[in-house]
């Protein structure tokens, strides 16, 4: 049977080899997580996956009547699955219902389930992102209340901050909220883009929304954040009155079908009541805490998409026979991987979806020491990398992921643009990734504007040190040193880069620097993707040393050549990439706005 | 009115200013198209596509039931004002209908009309390619019986290629022809992917089907050509008897749902009749022409979908208002054009648009200047230049179209995902042209392993030495030789590249050149795209010299500005593509099969 969602023994090795996630079980925390329990885990989140979600990845859409939304109806079994193998909080703490594990485990679970069934698993995202917020910043009676049917999956959570005139600009939101005398809160306003917003999978829906108290400043300033359940709930925890939050559409949209995209009234009637969450105008702050959140998991989506659509094409370039080879042309048709540019976008995929994987699961070997750590400078260092790497797994991998769904479809041909094959869907659904939880020009401008400088810039030389650390030691392999010199040159080219860009960025010039924020951004994606990838051949190459078995030879072998090529034949256009922010031309901003096109 | 489909200025600025297509008109041949007259068809084509066309670019699909294919209902009405404006032939012979204008001006009215709606356009274009063909290779008696129905529009044509087994590889296709007492051949066979091969807007379609006589040798070179109609004709023109020619099916596809993609089988009931097109077994031959002319027409459809998809972005820039502008954080929300990403993707957009505007009309001087000219030397070097266009027109425009109209999904955020506006439909729609008419590798390969040795490599030669005289002419102008400078160090690095590649690829090393022949197509595009832009800025400049119309400046600046970007931050990563080929790193054939991942 061929290999679904994600090469199993990828996924293996990146736990238990690149990052050797059983380390994290020395702690007391982690103590129940030894190599055979992740091992465990992940094949059972796997076999959810490809036995119960995946059948599920098709194109059907919500459907809307009279305020209510209809998920598609083979949602209901897995959804009830997911929640009774209690997945949703498996890294969470066990106070709750949490499962305690390590992140990175847990985020090679999700990497199945995402790559199943994307629109299905937003619903669970985003109902965790709020969870994880009222955990952080909820008072002890709201968490009485919600939390514990939240991580049962009886009730789900969204996230409410987008209105039709504000959308990256969440300053603008016009909803607004009014003191009753018993603390709550009367809110009001309309609420768009809502994933989840409405749906039937759960008894009440708990949203988290941005709204502003009358009297507060204009700006993002004066922004609070309530907590607006679907249904009031009772004193003794059952379901009171209907709190006047109406759906009142869902979007038709490009893909992520089965995912409903709510508009949302509140207080239409003058009748919905909120709490405030955390504190009075500090909703943004808080928001924040979620968003950050919401945006590794938005690359991991990327991410799952992409290694979902890679094993889908070469499945289909091994079998699917067509033409004759080039250095045999009077032969007969052969499986279409012997094509040099079929292999070319193959290795392509490949180098992304490896280097995609490593980044994702090495932010979660950074929350996983933080847990296990108590030395503050280390936690500080991996808190600060965790920064310097949101903007990377948010726009850099959803970028990547676009291409190589796009490879997909390219490798399946005309079949590749019929909706019979699955690769169009993850396309299309793929799309979205690049513009929500910030859009990716929004990434790379928090790349340039906030975490180059993150901690007077000790975050960012933290994350070089790391990567100079990996340049190091392949260099001190004689057959990896070649690829290191290569990796080294680039890496020095860059560091040259981003103190340059890190002045202008501060200096009257900052326009010059932010017309290059999202080039940036790529090419930083681009050298982390390199030095996870020569990681990933060090590690090869070390276990290629022992005793190996001999299926595993061509796995490290590809390792090997997997870096080689990314290195070799994607780098030299990294670094134009870098001459040309060198140049610093500024005819983007210098254009007259009439420049663009006549009116 | 904003400006829709395509800026009207730039389109009378290629026409006129760049490539002067007035002097055409000094040939008896073209006599009747002085400038009025041009900007007259262009007016009028404009006004049809926009009154008429572009109302009917929705993402409605078409009908199938029973062997029948229903279009979307409003196509009806357009359909026949195009054919009554005797759109369909503009640029051909009198003879059977054609209007008899220089190709270069039946461009620009295309644009207007394939930018409105590429769905609808797609019936005419295929119809089009077989009237071509079949007026290049028929017998006075099929063009007698076809032709005038055919530009009139009254019936349509196709063309019947591809089979389940046989798509990239057409040599591998089943159908079989057996001749008849009569001279006729039956056919029989089953084609998939066949644009309009059944439809509701004409009373009869005529198919040239690619089939192979009984007897015939396996691959290419057994196979014939046939023209088969969906109704036979009888004497007297009129329709006779059902040819056994069944619809079975359309396919869901991604997008151009408009046109229906059909799955055709012929004669199933052993009463499918046709006539020999062209010469026994000199079908593929007969084919590559009409494969040559669609190829640059799937070309224009990119193109078309980026200009149409640039204006919808440029002019949703200038009208949202989203946030405040980097150097005034304290004051209100601007449009978001002037926002530094968003002007970045305007202006790569703008960059890619403009150049394949120039490089399209440009094939249409070369067709122009070839029905012009009695100097067979000259007529040779222009076909020369169409031969090595193909592949950039086909492949390169297309890759980039479909950049462009990523970008405007972009531009629009969170509602460029939405099907309320345009931007994803376009996205959508421009995803099948990477794939059809010989996916875009395929393309890479026509230009490395034929066109770089055409005509012994002169052609290569010419077009090479068409580039350099624009460097010279800009080395010539003092505000422009650094532009012309820095184009020419890659134009010389180019040259050194595509000798070396020239070689490769004739050697044993063939396979180490076939792996980069989709990057070489790509710098390829990217110097072609450079050398018009370069040019543009020359003719802007020229322009400046001499009395400019207040309202002309800000256009010709952005002439000049677009060539300052292009030039300067786009080609130093064209120069990182040169030098990554120049590694001439084989991992993507090195790589065993196994390595690409678990099985």
């Amino acid at each position: 049977m061929a290999q679904q969602i994600a090469d199993t023994r990828d996924v293996d090795f990146v736990l238990n080899e690149q990052f050797k996630v059983e380390k994290f079980s020395e702690h007391e925390k982690f103590a129940d997580f030894n190599k055979k329990t992740i091992n465990m885990i992940v094949k059972e989140a796997r076999s959810l996956a490809i036995k119960e979600i995946l059948p599920t990845q098709s194109d059907k859409g919500c459907e809307f009547n009279a305020g209510e939304v209809k998920v598609p109806e083979e949602f209901h079994k897995p959804f009830k699955l997911f929640m009774e193998g209690e997945w949703l909080g498996m890294s969470d703490s066990p106070e709750y219902g949490g499962g305690g594990m390590p992140r990175t485990v847990s985020l090679a679970a999700s990497e199945y389930f995402i790559g199943a069934n994307v629109s299905f698993m937003l619903y669970q995202g985003l109902s965790h992102g709020a969870m994880k917020m009222l955990e952080e910043i909820g008072t002890d009676e709201q968490k009485e209340i919600y939390l514990k049917k939240m991580y049962s999956g009886e009730w789900a959570g969204t996230m409410l901050l987008t209105e039709a005139s504000a959308g990256s600009d969440v300053g603008a939101l016009e909803s607004t909220a009014k003191k009753n005398d018993d603390g709550t809160y009367s809110i009001t306003g309309n609420k768009i883009f809502i994933s989840g917003g409405e749906q039937d999978l759960t008894d009440n829906i708990i949203h988290p929304v941005l709204a502003r108290i009358e009297g507060a400043p204009a700006g993002t300033k004066g922004i609070s954040l309530f907590l607006v359940p679907k249904y009031r709930v009772n004193e003794d925890g059952s379901l009171g009155e209907f709190n006047d939050v109406v759906c009142t559409g869902i979007e038709e949209k490009m893909g992520l079908h089965g995912n409903a995209t709510c508009s949302l009234t509140l207080g239409g009637k003058g009748n919905c009541v909120g709490t405030l969450l955390g504190e009075e105008s500090k909703g943004m702050k808080a928001m924040f805490l979620m968003m950050n959140e919401a945006r590794m998991l938005v690359g991991l989506q990327g991410f799952a998409n992409a290694t979902t659509s890679y094993m889908y094409a070469l499945n289909y370039a091994r079998e699917r026979v067509q033409s004759a080879f080039l250095l045999k042309p009077k032969e007969g048709g052969v499986p279409i991987i012997k094509h040099p540019d079929v292999r070319r976008q193959l290795l392509i995929m490949k180098s992304y979806v490896d280097a995609m994987r490593s980044i994702i699961y090495y932010s979660g070997t950074c929350f996983d020491t933080i847990a296990t750590s108590d030395n503050e400078e280390e936690i500080q260092k991996w808190k600060g990398m965790l920064e310097i790497l949101t903007p990377i797994i948010k726009g850099y991998c959803t970028d990547k992921a676009w291409e190589v769904c796009s490879h997909a479809v390219q490798v399946y041909g005309g079949y590749g643009y019929c909706q019979d094959f699955p690769v169009e869907q993850l396309l299309r659904d793929s799309r979205i990734f690049m513009i929500y939880e910030g859009t990716n020009g929004i990434q790379a401008m928090d790349l340039l504007g906030r975490k180059l400088g993150l901690n007077k810039g000790k975050s960012f030389m933290d994350f070089l040190g790391e990567i100079k650390k990996t340049i190091d030691e392949a260099n001190g392999i004689d057959s990896l040193n070649g690829l290191g010199s290569k990796l080294e040159t680039i890496y020095n080219k860059y560091t040259e880069l981003v103190a340059t860009m890190g002045k202008t960025a501060m200096s009257e010039d900052v326009l010059a620097a932010f017309i290059h924020a999202t080039p940036l951004l790529e090419i930083t994606g681009d050298l982390t993707s390199a030095w996870m990838l020569l990681w990933r051949a060090i590690t090869a190459t070390k276990a290629m040393e022992g005793k190996v078995k001999k299926k595993d030879m061509p796995f490290y072998e590809g390792q090997i050549k997997t870096a080689e090529f990314f290195i070799s034949s994607m780098l030299p256009v990294t670094s134009g990439k870098i001459d040309s922010i060198n140049v610093m031309n500024t005819a983007v901003t210098d254009m007259s706005e009439e420049a663009f096109g006549s009116k």
